[in-house]
């Protein structure tokens, strides 16, 4: 099955927004066996979507399309499909009782243009927008499947999880196919695939491997497909090519693509271990990526963010002398944030960092992205891991998170047979 | 001047990577006065190369091409676009110097398929990569401007910088177009379009008015343009229709499309004031916005995360007793936490948050979304506001969070005539 992804709006065009809906379309699509054939981002004039929608549906059999449901005079969607499909607008009550729930909800006035985002085509299956206002729709006319979807970007993922993937796989082809990832960590994505090299040159030719690589993780994705083979042969058929990959890598990989941080979450819950942070250059994403998962109340404490030099003399006691005779970028001071952290907030792990994320503020000797990471064990010890990290302020604040959870999880379970950076 | 920007490769169609080229390159073009009608994305085939660049050239002026142009088999859009010129191959002195020179400093061997890469078109004008080996090719043919640069961001940038937008500068256009942007905080779009429907209807004809909304923030787009009317008629034009429109919302909005924590962070700056953070709920989010802006360390000094109870009593001496009482996530708790930590960091605003992110942990008194954000201010109060918010863990986090800092924000800048959430 072949799909096609117009994306209507000006904010695209224009680089106000990068257009991250058409990448996760991309990549669920392909999971459910639909090839994404051609994106296409266009203005939300009328001639330019009646345009869009005849090339795609010279070429696709699925087109989906995002954006210009909003309330506002700019939003011409729905209007614009109305009128090619030859269809009449007319309220829909399910919609309708879910725009003022809604604004129930958040002690608003419904108004008159919230009352109108209830009418759609007479035409089409409305698809119920749990996320917010306007509901997405559903055509299947000229033998094609047309899906129209608002352009925020959970709106529209929870309309194709909840509805639009199990439609198009019931309407679907005839082939099976079976993904599954892991994630590796810390090594260098030319390193790992020289380092798997014989095992990808030997994968059965319905098997396909993809390096998805970001930041210091990689992830690993195997692909099986075929019209012959029931979905557990190509599960096996996977798992057989991962065996022989892990064999090789070691303990450097997690299963799935789930965040490191839920990873640990789930060890240091079975470990029953709690863990806090101190964080001076990664500014609180520490914390945030691991209390971004849900029931991280569990294991995790708290932090002392010790952002200025004074912050970390009086909430972590940090020795002043320590301070301006090494610097707060040093070994020194990074462990002993670790290990007063550790105390004061009564945890079993305590992580610290204090680095330069830039882009001001480096010297020859401590340059930007130089940053330590420091782990306080439950044994008492503390390690500290001297990095140098390249990139943005914020690439540089996420490698030190990162880098900083991985040497949890090694923590929790050691041994690695391939070096990591 | 009309532009069409073609993505070729299976990268961006199956997901593996975001299209990041051609947000930078709308943005930019729209610079120049160059405006793209659209964008396409589509997979390194022959036939949808040369029907991508067909209709492209029915619509645009310029059409601009990127990826495709590495070593390696699957790239073939040099080769496409010389039979669609009806063009030879031939080597380029230039850009074989360039690729020896970039291989001799590796200290790498220049295979053939590297020396294949200094072949172009006999009909195209070379654009020099100071960034990488590919060149890349301008084009005049057919009354249009076709121009193929790498898929590489950086290496595509240098040579619209170096080369291409001074081309198309010189060849350049006869209108002007003219973009502004402000934001609004905490007004819903639908009550936003309501209130300033008037001044939407009587703007001008030249002038545009898009709603780009994003959690709590409208972003509001003023577009001016024009063939006759020069860029400073335009700007007037534009500051005339904000000026209408800023009389009727009062003081919700902000200059540019910056974020929140740049702006708060110049106000901190220009008023000399410090800032720092307790968070519970939030779990560090807060501080991150604020430090992911360089320079934060000048007025950000650090933050008391207190996501457990006892963390909350060890490092933020919150009362146990009143902890007992009314729970973590009230009102009392959150203005103790505000006007403890304010003290223990030593600074002039301090912004504490507590509540349930969820998904669990809710009751029917306390549910999921609740959240009671504090300010502590110069003066010694504490202002604090209870919300109920909506949507995933990470919305209701990132809700938090803009809300928080919008009440600094207010607090520096005080009055407004539109009530906001």
């Amino acid at each position: 099955m072949l799909a096609e992804i117009i994306t209507i709006g000006d904010e695209i065009l224009i680089g106000q927004t990068v257009d991250t809906n058409s990448a996760w379309l991309g990549e669920h699509l392909n999971a459910y066996g639909v090839e994404v054939i051609q994106i296409s981002s266009i203005n939300d004039k009328k001639d330019s979507i009646i345009n869009a929608l005849k090339a795609a549906e010279s070429r696709a059999d699925v087109i989906l399309i995002t954006g210009g449901l909003g309330p506002t005079k700019d939003d011409i969607t729905k209007k614009v499909l109305a009128d090619y499909f030859g269809a009449k607008l007319v309220p829909n009550h399910e919609a309708l009782e879910n725009i003022k729930n809604i604004f129930h909800r958040r002690g608003r006035e419904v108004l008159q243009i919230n009352v109108d985002q209830a009418l759609v085509p007479d035409n089409c299956e409305v698809i119920l927008n749990t996320k917010g206002t306007a509901p997405g729709m559903y055509f299947e006319q000229k033998g094609k499947i047309y899906v129209s979807m608002p352009g925020v970007p959970y709106e529209m993922k929870a309309m194709m999880e909840e509805v639009v993937f199990a439609k198009l796989n019931a309407t679907g082809d005839n082939y099976t196919i079976e993904h599954h990832t892991i994630t590796v960590v810390g090594v260098p994505e030319s390193h790992l695939s020289l380092a798997i090299e014989s095992v990808e040159d030997n994968l059965p030719s319905h098997v396909k491997l993809a390096y998805l690589p970001h930041l210091n993780l990689v992830r690993l994705r195997l692909s099986a497909k075929s019209t012959t083979r029931s979905s557990s042969k190509l599960k096996k058929d996977i798992d057989t090519a991962f065996d022989a990959i892990k064999a090789v890598i070691g303990n450097v990989w997690f299963d799935g693509d789930r965040n490191l941080s839920e990873i640990i979450g789930d060890m240091l819950k079975a470990s029953k271990q709690s863990i806090g942070t101190i964080e001076s250059c990664s500014g609180g994403y520490v914390a945030h990526s691991i209390t971004a998962v849900s029931g991280s109340s569990a294991y995790y404490k708290g932090s002392l963010l010790t952002y200025a030099y004074e912050t970390k003399v009086a909430i972590a006691d940090i020795d002043q002398d320590l301070l301006n005779s090494v610097g707060a970028v040093s070994q020194e001071v990074c462990e002993m944030m670790a290990m007063n952290a550790k105390k004061k907030l009564d945890v079993d792990y305590c992580i610290a960092t204090t680095g330069i994320a830039g882009p001001g503020g480096g010297t020859n000797e401590k340059p930007v992205g130089l940053v330590f990471i420091g782990l306080a064990k439950p044994d008492g010890t503390v390690e500290v891991k001297r990095c140098e990290f390249h990139g943005t302020r914020l690439q540089i604040i996420e490698r030190t998170a990162y880098t900083a959870l991985d040497m949890v999880r090694r923590a929790q379970s050691p041994s690695s047979q391939l070096e990591s950076a």
